[in-house]
C-alpha cells in the first residue's frame, strides 16, 4: 500500500512542454485567439498534468468524502449539534445528501470515509472506515491531534486517492463533512497564509455575530497556542490546529498529484487542505483545480495564496465535495475543446489577424 | 405554424406559488439554508418557469445557432473578413466548431439556421434555410434592415422554439455566428440600457485601439441615425441598428417563454437579443436564465439591466452558444438538487438553528 511518505516522494512538477504544446493548440483551433478564457488555461492544465496533448478526458471521477468531528465545538463556534455529523454520514449512505445527488448528476463515485466521527457509526452502505480517533480534542485548549495521528490521516487519504487511481479514475475530487471545521480551516489558512485570523474566519453554515465574535477568537487562541507549544512545520501545524478530515484530505491531494490525475478542490476545508499539502509538498499546487470560489473568506485567501483561480463562482458555502462535482463538467470541457475542435487548417476557416491579443 | 404575435400572446408571468414552494421546500433539504447560492436562485426559477415544486429537469435541450452577416463590415470594425461567417456555418455542420464540441458533452443538440448569411451556402448537413436576406445593409450609414426584415426574422425564431418545445426539448440555448455582430449588439444595448456606446461596446474578437475607437464612432453614429428617422419602438429598433440573427434571437427567447420553458442565454449578443424581447414582452424575463458573463461590457450592461445574475464567469467571448452549453449542467443541477435531495425529517438529520440566516 502506498502511504503519504511514498506519494510524496512521486510527484513531480507538471510538464510545461505539454502546456506549450496545448497553448499553441488553442490558437489554431477555430475560435478567436484566447476566447474560451479559463477553459483554455483549464486545457493547457490538464495538458501538464497528463504530460501530453490534447489531454485524456477526465471521465471517470470519484468525490471522496472525508468525515471527522472538532472538539472545538464544545466552544460554541456553530448552532449545529455533533451528531450531525454522524447523521450526515449516514445521509451519504443513503444517497440523500447533496454530494450525492450532484456526484450522479456529473457522473462521479462518492466514497465516504470515516477518518474521525467522534460516536460508532452504524451499518452504513459503503461506509469506508479508517477512524484514526473518535473526533480531535478541542483546539482552543490543546493540540487538536497528536503528530503520530496526523500522520495516521494523511495516510488515509494518500491511500485512498492511490487506489481510487489505481482503479481508474482520471480526476479526484474533494469532500468534507465535520460540524465545526470551518473553524480549523481558519486557523490553518491564517498561519499558512499569514493572514489575520479576523480576515480569513467566515460564518460557516450560518452563524450570528456574537457567535462570529467568540469563533474569531477561538481561532486566534488556538494560533496562539500552537506558537507557544513551537508547531511550525506543517504536519505539527495540521496536528496542531486542525482535522482529521482535513489532514486525510491533504493526503489525498498529495495522492492524486504523485498519481498524475488533476485533483479538483472544493470549498475551504479543500483549500485549507491544499495549504498544508503545498507547505509539505510544493509541486502538488501544479495539480490542483480550484472547482469554485466559497462564501468563506479564507477559501479565497487560500487560493491566492496558492495562485489559484476557481472555475466557478456559485455562492456555495455547503462542502462535501458539492462545489467540485458541479465543476467537473468544465474541467471535461476543457479536456474536450483540445481532444474534439477543428482546427483553422482542418476546416477550412480564414484566420482573422487576431489584433491586440496575440502577439 | 406559431409565428412571433403568437408566441407574444401566450407569455404568462411565471408563478409565484411554485417559487415560494420551492423556497420552502429549500430550507427543509439537508444542508444549512441557503447553502447551495445561486444553484438555490435558479432552482427556485426553474419551479416559477415550470408551475410546480420540484420542477422538471431539462434534460433534452438544444442549442439553436442563428447565423447572419452584417453589412456594418464595411467600416473595418472587425479584422476577420465576413466569408468567415459561412465558413464557420460549415464548420458547425461538420461538427468541428467549440458549440459542436461543448453540446456534445452536454448532451445539447445543435440547430444551426442561416438567417441572413450573405453568401449562397453549399451543401450543409442539418442546416435550416430561412435566409431573411444575405446579410444586413450598413447600419452606420441605413436601417440595417426593413420592419418587415425584421418581423420575418422574428418569426423564424419564434418557429424554431415552438417547434424545438414540441418535438421535447425542456430548455432551449441562443447561440449565434456572424463576423461584427458585437457591433449592432453594443448598439442595441446602448439604446435599450441608455448607455453611452464607449460604456458597452467591447473588443469582440479581439481588436486593437484603434479599430476600437472606429467602432465606438460607428456605433454611435447608428444611434444617432435611428434616432433622426424616428426609430423608438422595439422593432424599429432591431430593424435599424440590429441584426438578422439577432432578430432571430429575440424571436426564439419570445418563443420558449410561450412555451413555458426555460431560455438559457448565451452571451453578449443573446443579451442583445434579450433586451429587444423584454421591450417587447417584459414577461419573458422570468423565463430568461443568464448562462455567463461574457468580457463584452455590453452583457453586463444588459444583464443588469434584466436583473440577471449569470451561472458561469469564465472569461468567455466566443459565442456560437459555448457559454449557455457549459451552463446547463448547471441549470440541471439546480433541478436534480429539489427533486432528489433528502429533507431533515425524511433523513432523521436534527435541523440545526440556522441563525443570521432564516428568519
Amino acid at each position: 500500500m502506498s502511504g503519504f511518505g511514498d506519494a510524496s516522494a512521486r510527484v513531480v512538477p507538471t510538464d510545461t512542454g505539454a502546456a506549450a504544446e496545448a497553448r499553441s493548440l488553442h490558437d489554431r483551433l477555430t475560435k478567436p485567439p484566447g476566447s474560451l478564457g479559463r477553459l483554455e488555461d483549464a486545457g493547457v492544465q490538464l495538458c501538464a498534468i497528463a504530460r501530453t496533448c490534447p489531454p485524456p478526458v477526465p471521465e471517470t471521477a470519484a468525490v471522496a468524502v472525508f468525515a471527522g468531528d472538532h472538539g472545538v465545538l464544545a466552544e460554541g463556534i456553530s448552532p449545529w449539534p455533533q451528531a450531525v455529523t454522524a447523521q450526515m454520514v449516514a445521509n451519504f449512505g443513503s444517497g440523500g445528501a447533496a454530494v450525492n445527488v450532484l456526484a450522479g448528476h456529473v457522473g462521479a463515485d462518492v466514497v465516504v470515509v470515516d477518518v474521525g466521527v467522534a460516536s460508532e457509526l452504524g451499518d452504513i452502505p459503503g461506509l469506508r472506515r479508517a477512524k484514526v480517533r473518535p473526533g480531535t480534542a478541542n483546539l482552543a485548549k490543546e493540540p487538536a491531534m497528536t503528530r503520530a495521528e496526523a500522520e495516521r490521516a494523511l495516510d488515509v487519504g494518500a491511500q485512498l486517492a492511490a487506489e481510487l487511481v489505481q482503479d481508474g479514475h482520471r480526476c479526484l475530487l474533494t469532500g468534507d463533512m465535520g460540524i465545526g471545521n470551518t473553524t480549523p480551516s481558519a486557523a490553518l489558512i491564517s498561519i499558512l497564509c499569514s493572514r489575520s485570523p479576523a480576515e480569513v474566519t467566515g460564518r460557516g453554515t450560518g452563524i450570528d455575530d456574537e457567535r462570529m465574535h467568540r469563533k474569531v477568537e477561538i481561532v486566534a487562541r488556538a494560533i496562539e497556542r500552537a506558537r507557544d507549544e513551537g508547531a511550525n512545520e506543517p504536519v505539527d501545524l495540521l496536528a496542531s490546529v486542525g482535522g482529521l478530515e482535513i489532514a486525510a484530505l491533504a493526503g489525498y491531494i498529495v495522492g492524486g498529484a504523485g498519481a498524475r490525475v488533476p485533483v479538483l478542490l472544493d470549498g475551504v476545508i479543500a483549500s485549507a487542505a491544499a495549504l498544508v499539502a503545498a507547505a509539505i509538498v510544493p509541486e502538488t499546487v501544479g495539480y490542483m483545480v480550484a472547482g469554485h470560489r466559497s462564501t468563506e473568506p479564507g477559501a479565497t485567501a487560500a487560493l491566492d495564496h496558492l495562485g489559484l483561480v476557481p472555475l466557478l463562482d456559485l455562492g456555495l458555502r455547503l462542502g462535501e465535495g458539492t462545489g467540485a462535482c458541479l465543476a467537473l463538467p468544465v474541467l471535461q470541457a476543457a479536456a474536450k475543446v483540445l481532444r474534439d475542435m477543428a482546427t483553422f487548417d482542418s476546416a477550412g476557416v480564414s484566420e482573422g489577424p487576431a489584433e491586440g491579443i496575440s502577439p
